[in-house]
């Protein structure tokens, strides 16, 4: 039997999936971790899921996601940082201290990027004290620059660690997901610096497929079937001194259309064999 | 009157014209230069490209392209190497310095992108010679990371220039294109450090459309139709010294269904509306 002990569910990766389904379906599978997503959890109702989750003796790895930070105009702005405080609350009520950003993209009809990327660092900074009184790291995730223009401006983990620095490393971390930096030149060096400042909150695998799928957020793999090296990536990661939980969080078509259960058994099976040797 | 005299034709932007035919387009045009294609240099035979063109009293501004650099088996490097001194040699003739190359992925089935990278290094120094003794400047073009894996290991400047340090400026330029770079957090600094360097090669522009279109590769759009700050950047390579031509190259399936010569008006006006204020 492989060591589980650090997988978890991203809840996107089985979408058809109620919580109450993936939390079952992770009991089933003996994955001990999940990270759900918000709608999800709102579905079943912030309690009752944080109960449901707890009694079924799995950990919450992350909270996916607040963000969407780049509104320009003051009301849009006030509508964002309600958003992501109700986000804070949520990740406290159900056990965890991670909370994912994606920041967001320009705003509509919007050019300058550097405008906007300010924008993303004003916001961060208002809402880091709240985060932080709740005990709830806010997770900056560089999104592959495919993203860049209506998803995050971060683009790369060099630059999430950048807006990261002026805040302690218990309230703004970064997540490490293999899709969106596989393809970065400065990817080793930027873990390792993650792990010197204590940032890596997450830790997040699956692969890069290819053709890139003509809807291209739906261009993630199961892990081996697209491009992505495992061994060395997660070598840098473990190098890095990280020792938290794996999250397996893909949106492909294919999968989705899937049965959960067969999912949740091909993904054990490629993180024994791709990632864990390595972690 | 606007002035066009730094504006180029890439032909892949007339996909369907004939090499005579773009040269024609541009003189009826007055657009002053050319940036070719090796296909179509080679259906019109090299010598009488070059004649084609000189005659005309048009510019080559660069020629498209060498690279695929990354076969990882002694054969494929040598065929490499052999195809990318033809591209010289074609570069040479047409009477331009600057050769492109797009350096290629990972080998099929391929994973270690760090041990491809090295190859595009090694293959490098083994043009740069031949190159520099034709009067060529290799110029290395980064792409767009969602082409990393099958078309490019080069995904941004800063890493583009770290391959050409090794090298004089006169032997290895770089390519800022907007639609490839645009996301880059560092591209002001980096476009900064090429204009020190002196090895800006080429300024190509066009647009990065949304949603990306079915295959991938065709996202490119004339400018003003996407998401780039043209101002800002075109004002960070105007600031970094540069002052060679201007490329448009578009591969956009809209723009090559559509009139030749109607393209090459529309992107006469968004060039003098977009990119010549600030250029």
């Amino acid at each position: 039997m492989s060591d589980l002990s650090r997988l978890s569910l991203n809840t996107a990766t089985t979408k058809r999936w109620t919580l109450e389904q993936a939390v079952a379906g992770c009991v089933a599978a003996g994955i001990p971790a999940v990270g759900p997503w918000r709608d999800r959890v709102a579905e079943a109702g912030l309690e009752n899921a944080a109960k449901m989750i707890r009694d079924a003796g799995l950990r919450v790895s992350s909270l996916c996601r607040g963000g969407f930070l780049t509104a320009a105009d003051p009301e849009g702005q006030r509508a964002a940082l309600e958003d992501n405080k109700a986000a804070v609350v949520e990740a406290e009520t159900l056990g965890t201290s991670e909370l994912f950003l994606v920041v967001g993209g320009l705003a509509p009809g919007e050019k300058d990027i550097v405008a906007a990327r300010q924008r993303v660092a004003d916001r961060l900074g208002e809402l880091v004290p709240f985060a932080a009184d709740h005990g709830i790291r806010l997770v900056l995730e560089p999104l592959h620059p495919m993203y860049a223009a209506d998803r995050a401006l971060i683009s790369t983990l060099g630059q999430a660690l950048d807006l990261a620095a002026p805040y302690p490393a218990s309230a703004v971390g970064v997540a490490v997901d293999t899709f969106h930096v596989w393809w970065d030149p400065q990817l080793q060096e930027q873990i390792a610096r993650a792990g010197r400042e204590g940032r890596i909150a997450s830790y997040q695998v699956c692969d890069f497929n290819l053709p890139i799928a003509a809807d291209a957020l739906l261009s993630r793999g199961m892990m081996g079937d697209g491009v992505i090296d495992f061994a060395t990536i997660t070598g840098w990661v473990r190098d890095a001194g990280y020792t938290g939980d794996i999250e397996v969080e893909i949106f492909n078509q294919q999968i989705w259309d899937a049965d959960g259960h067969q999912v949740l058994a091909a993904m054990k099976d490629r993180y024994a064999e791709l990632v864990l040797p390595h972690a």
